[in-house]
């Protein structure tokens, strides 16, 4: 056989997979139709207070400061004080508007700091979780449960979802071009027409690949569920 | 042209590049000659002191406690607070035995506490990096440089570097598998007669991707060098 056509299909093949390197069983050759930046934006710890919370915790409702990137969600001007048996943090961040349940979302050191077994989850799912004590200078709030580490996750709109080939609730690979890079995998992908473009990770991801403001992420792989 | 050949042909180069993704362009489908795990540490902060320092800050010599996992270096009982410009940390470790240069290891966590703007850098490489404080409760040293986040690196024999095909200085890529699994890009490797196989990595790096003890890491790939 012609050595030129075995050089011309192999040339094909790898710029098919692009540069590559071994991978884990999880990772296919399948790549995401677009390779434009994803913005990346640092997540701190933060709550999600229920109406029956904030009425034990402020006595009135939560206050607008300012909105945050993903539509109807805003900063509220109320802090909280979080109490674990092990530790507490101080001016923690309250987010709007109410929702059905409260929630607390840290990172893994904030988690250890307070002596709560956070588990990742997605927000919401909050089932089986931890519960914390609030406290807010005028009032107490006992959760149940609803303490999280928050999994990381792409905000984006149907037509964004539709230009990188991707659907909801499906897992990516991230390339993260910080100081010390990294490949965030399994990230999940959550469609809504009213998400915008935005990948949302906590400050132990951020810090381990030393990802400063105006951080960009790149989709490099899909995961191939088993 | 047979289309068995075709598909052999793709197969083998398939085979050869392992299930793949897409990656950044300091990859290659150079493949490290081994997959063996390695065993992952948890580098928690700490500082190395010189004997000037060790006499300023305790007025005589360390106290060993344990050795630690690369031989002749151990965990003294002497504890020192580290004092930056916006915030303290107490009971750090100190680590024997003395060195030429005194050196404090943090994450970028501990670092943003502080106040410190340190740099990643390869422990011993404190050229030009930010000073602290250190008090011991007795006594007080300055230093004018010495603060950074070491680097993630795999300490390796002579013999491990052979087995997986990699030499001192080489950059390399290692898959985490944790609850949050990740690909660190551009490992260290660093080789000597008297390092036993570990890679060392901090406490963002570990909760990035929910590491817990007995963690592994695998070599995926090798930075292909500019």
């Amino acid at each position: 056989m012609d050595q030129t056509i075995v050089e011309d299909i192999i040339k094909k093949v790898m710029d098919q997979m692009g540069a590559s390197e071994a991978a884990p069983a999880t990772s296919t050759a399948q790549k995401a139709t677009c390779d434009e930046s994803i913005p990346v934006e640092l997540s701190g710890r933060h709550v999600h207070l229920c109406e029956e919370d904030i009425q034990e915790l402020f006595g009135a409702p939560l206050n607008y400061v300012k909105e945050l990137s993903q539509p109807g969600q805003y900063l509220c001007k109320e802090r909280v004080r979080l109490i674990g048996p092990t530790g507490v943090i101080d001016n923690v961040a309250v987010l709007g508007p109410a929702r059905p349940k409260s929630q607390v979302e840290l990172s893994l050191t904030d988690a250890r700091i307070l002596g709560v077994k956070a588990p990742v989850r997605q927000s919401g799912d909050v089932a089986g979780t931890p519960g914390i004590v609030l406290t807010s200078g005028t009032g107490l709030a006992g959760l149940q449960e609803g303490v999280i580490v928050a999994a990381r996750h792409i905000h984006m709109s149907p037509a964004d979802a539709a230009r990188y080939g991707v659907s909801d609730n499906q897992k990516v690979h991230v390339y993260m071009d910080g100081e010390r890079p990294a490949v965030f995998k399994d990230v999940i992908v959550r469609v809504h027409k009213d998400f915008s473009l935005a990948m949302h990770i906590d400050f132990d991801e951020a810090n381990s690949c030393g990802l400063g403001r105006n951080a960009k992420g790149k989709i490099v792989g899909v995961t191939q569920e088993a």
